[in-house]
């Protein structure tokens, strides 16, 4: 298209997305703000703006220039926060090192990613001397300590506090691409090795101006404004934990960074510093909301956004009642990660808390700057009628532009020239997503898509089950039909009886007919993966 | 400098920051909220969706294509805002023409701009009318009425609405660059021809998501939110009403267009529309709080954000204590505009309104991704004390590359790399800053730099004195000396009392004593400008 480009004048200057304009933002705001590690350590922003200037200098004096890549292994600490600014704003790329992967596979992404500087705390100095000897370009180590510090066979070149104390405090960071890569993480599938996705400055800073925007203006009530108090309960190596702390420092807010998560520990900062805004998945509100510490406390205006798995109705009900807001976001690594949030319009904040919970746990709404589709197997774009169910494809500014080193995983992840997040959702008229499957678990059966997950509620909803799992299987008539696997909760059960009990559902259209299952097994009991999901790929391996 | 930069999957999608996004984000909103045109007409989100396509093949059938420029006269309306998407959303430029320009400077700026198709309201179809022989590029018109609609001599291709209805409602908006020009307009000086700014596509989204994330996050209690109702009372043709449609279009909330401006129509509309946001000069924030129509309303919860002049102590807490809660923004035509906006920090929120005045009526504190600097006559940058005072000069992505067809004229205004704005300030510690003087008519005298209007404001403070204007004159020794003209009060007013005034300000350290004006004239009257403002150029030249 022949649109009016104009040349700039030579003198003008064209202003780069960068991270450091994220840090220069939070300067226009209260200073005396503070960011704590622990409920111990306390730094205001201009002492945090000096640190991330002094760790500017310090990783320059070891050695790192643009395009280097520095490995970060620690919990949640304001040390992390500082190398989310200092190592892209010097033109080097943010390692974010999963620390939950095996040392194998630790190993292999440090290797992946040609890690030349390598930050590690002292609980993971055991798996890095593990893998030393292994890692191919890695030319030293700096020592992230709370306490006196571990002796390790490691090369260190310094302890994290002692090099910064002695590391020049001023930094003029420079101007460059702002498509430059400034970091990257690893994601892992159950099946090859993690993949990684990376960032630009660019990207980031418009995930960072877009989610500011969404948390201050989806709800009636903001989940982040100039009075907040943002603690994290998603770990800081998973997208830029979610992607907040550059949200929170661009709004210049109190931050409370937690080390290591333990519920007690996570309750009381919350209690005694006043947090308002948290994120993290299910699982970990369950145990701070349960922990002893939970009882002290007053959870009264604490904001969670919940992601990483479905929040159930039962236990939204329960944190509210406890005075938590949780809300639901969704997204996904390879999409930096936010693409939807819970809406709170003005009609559904009148409902009561019943009525509002089903929106709640919903995978919410598209935020800005997100185009969404949800598409059937052919490809076509199907209707938000709430009822149309498809695989979510997406486009926006801040989706990794593919894997790393790895093109063909990256042509397959935007095939089309849409991203596929594997997900299978329907979208309500509102503009509310209802996440029913990942598509590799959806059963394809007689033209239509019926969701595992779908299904495998309904058995649940008969008395009689304890649990329930449900794959596909190649039919030949309906190319797919599902496969259920049944543990009984007393001991009586016949699959007679569970297909009665679905052949109800099609009598109200809940599903059709193809969706009982072929075959119906009773078993002792379901084959799990290490994180207790139920294990498909397996189950599949086995029948076949 | 050598980052890491990765080529993208080949398949994977660019995602160019077009205006079209701002208009996709809003459908996520509610879309039965409305834009209202003068209380009559009522348009939901979705009609005014639908409205941007129609506008969009209507365009097309008239032969506009990428590239091409549309010039709109219009009041404040609903088609102004549709026209600030449809145009630029097919890939052409939108010129809002400035109708306070006189006839011969509106005819410059349409030849200048080159424009295609004008788009015209009955109230300038004289004005167009006059000039009509003498445009270069119009190939024809489109009639723009509130009522039966006017005959003219133009060419017109036909009427708004019915060309509308006749078109139809779906157009697939195409991808571009994202530095393709999407707005011109034209901004005046005291000498010379109108100047051409420009704005692309990136530079508007990126200006809307940080006016938006402002908007919302600078104070405790939002100044837009998604409940907000806005109406603009800045007209649209400037600097697009300061940015705010499209601020308030992505947010998907109540709209309310004018039309022409007038004083009762407005509190009216306040009134009954319930509006919660607007912006405006401060003499239009008088006109309305005093109209007669004011008396019927109540102000409370209307905030206001002023620009363009100085809002003085007096008008502030007259407003305030109406409920108006007024703020401050600066910027210029050249930067979209917005550079700076009133922060009400905590502490300053828990100020009692006399104190929290002093704050409103500075010029704000720069918002996200604006980096500011003031500098003296060398060009070395000033610390931000309070004190120094220098020319503020600007980075952001929102700034004009410079301006259309006057390379020379963007070169000095970007002169070493930063935005020249011409004014002179200083900066607190607390970020404010607080707008002195144009640099033109600062005065330069025995190495610093006095701001004729702190020396008028001091000069009017004796109470003989009605008012005054001062100026620099030539000194071989000092650079610059003041020189006074003075209107007295009563009559009996001379040089020596006014420097016997003058001194103790010398004696307070509040300026140096070559700020004493070299001459002071008691004058029956001071020259003025067509608008109302000093004539200083005319002053200069009737001294040398």
């Amino acid at each position: 298209m022949n649109t009016k480009i104009l040349p700039p004048s030579s003198s003008a200057y064209e202003y780069p997305l960068l991270i450091k304009r994220i840090l220069t933002s939070s300067q226009r705001f209260e200073q005396e703000n503070e960011i704590v590690y622990q409920g111990s350590r306390r730094f205001s922003y201009a002492q945090f703006n000096e640190r991330v200037q002094r760790l500017a200098n310090m990783l320059t004096e070891l050695g790192i220039k643009a395009g280097d890549t520095v490995a970060v292994l620690d919990w949640d600490s304001h040390r992390y926060l500082e190398c989310f600014f200092a190592v892209p704003m010097i033109g080097a790329v943010l390692h974010t090192v999963n620390i939950r992967l095996s040392a194998d596979q630790i190993l292999y992404t440090m290797n992946h990613a040609q890690d030349d500087l390598v930050l590690v705390h002292d609980d993971f100095i055991p798996v890095v001397e593990s893998i030393k000897d292994q890692l191919e370009t890695v030319k030293g180590y700096v020592h992230l300590s709370d306490g006196q510090g571990e002796a390790s066979s490691l090369n260190m070149l310094g302890e994290y506090e002692s090099l910064l104390m002695l590391a020049s405090p001023d930094y003029d960071f420079p101007d460059f691409d702002e498509n430059s890569v400034a970091t990257v993480f690893y994601t892992t599938g159950t099946t090859g090795n993690p993949k990684g996705v990376y960032f630009s400055h660019r990207q980031l800073v418009l995930h960072t101006m877009n989610m500011l925007t969404t948390l201050a203006t989806n709800n009636p009530d903001p989940l982040l404004g100039p009075g907040s108090v943002y603690m994290p309960i998603t770990p800081m190596f998973h997208s830029h934990a979610w992607g907040v702390p550059y949200v929170a420092t661009m709004l210049g807010i109190k931050q409370v960074y937690p080390g290591r998560y333990e519920a007690n520990a996570l309750a009381r900062l919350i209690r005694e510093e006043g947090v308002t805004f948290s994120h993290c998945v299910p699982t970990l509100l369950q145990m701070v909301t349960q922990s002893d510490e939970a009882r002290e406390t007053r959870f009264n205006g604490w904001k969670v956004l919940i992601g990483g798995s479905p929040l159930t109705t039962g236990l939204a009900r329960h944190v509210m009642e406890m005075g938590v807001e949780p809300f639901t976001g969704y997204g996904m690594s390879e999409t930096c990660p936010l693409l939807s949030l819970t809406r709170i319009t003005s009609q559904l904040a009148s409902l009561p808390i019943d009525e509002q919970v089903e929106y709640r746990i919903k995978a919410g709404v598209p935020t800005g700057l997100v185009d969404i589709q949800i598409r059937d197997a052919e490809g076509r774009a199907l209707p938000f009628d709430g009822v149309a169910k498809g695989e979510v494809v997406v486009r926006t500014p801040w989706a990794t532009q593919g894997y790393l080193h790895e093109p063909e995983k990256g042509e397959e992840l935007w095939e089309g020239g849409w991203l596929h997040t594997g997900d299978v959702a329907s979208v309500h008229p509102d503009g509310y997503l209802d996440i029913k499957d990942r598509i590799k678990d959806v059963i394809k059966t007689g033209g239509e898509w019926v969701s595992s997950l779908d299904l495998e509620n309904l058995i649940s909803s008969h008395p009689k089950v304890e649990s329930a799992a449900v794959v596909g299987v190649p039919d030949e008539r309906w190319g797919e039909r599902p496969y259920a696997l049944i543990v009984s909760r007393s001991g009586s059960l016949d699959a007679a009886s569970i297909e009665q009990h679905l052949a109800q559902f099609v009598a109200e259209g809940l599903i059709n007919k193809w969706a009982i299952p072929k075959t119906i097994r009773i078993v002792d009991d379901i084959p799990k993966t290490s994180v207790g999901k139920i294990n498909k790929k397996y189950i599949r391996s086995e029948i076949f």
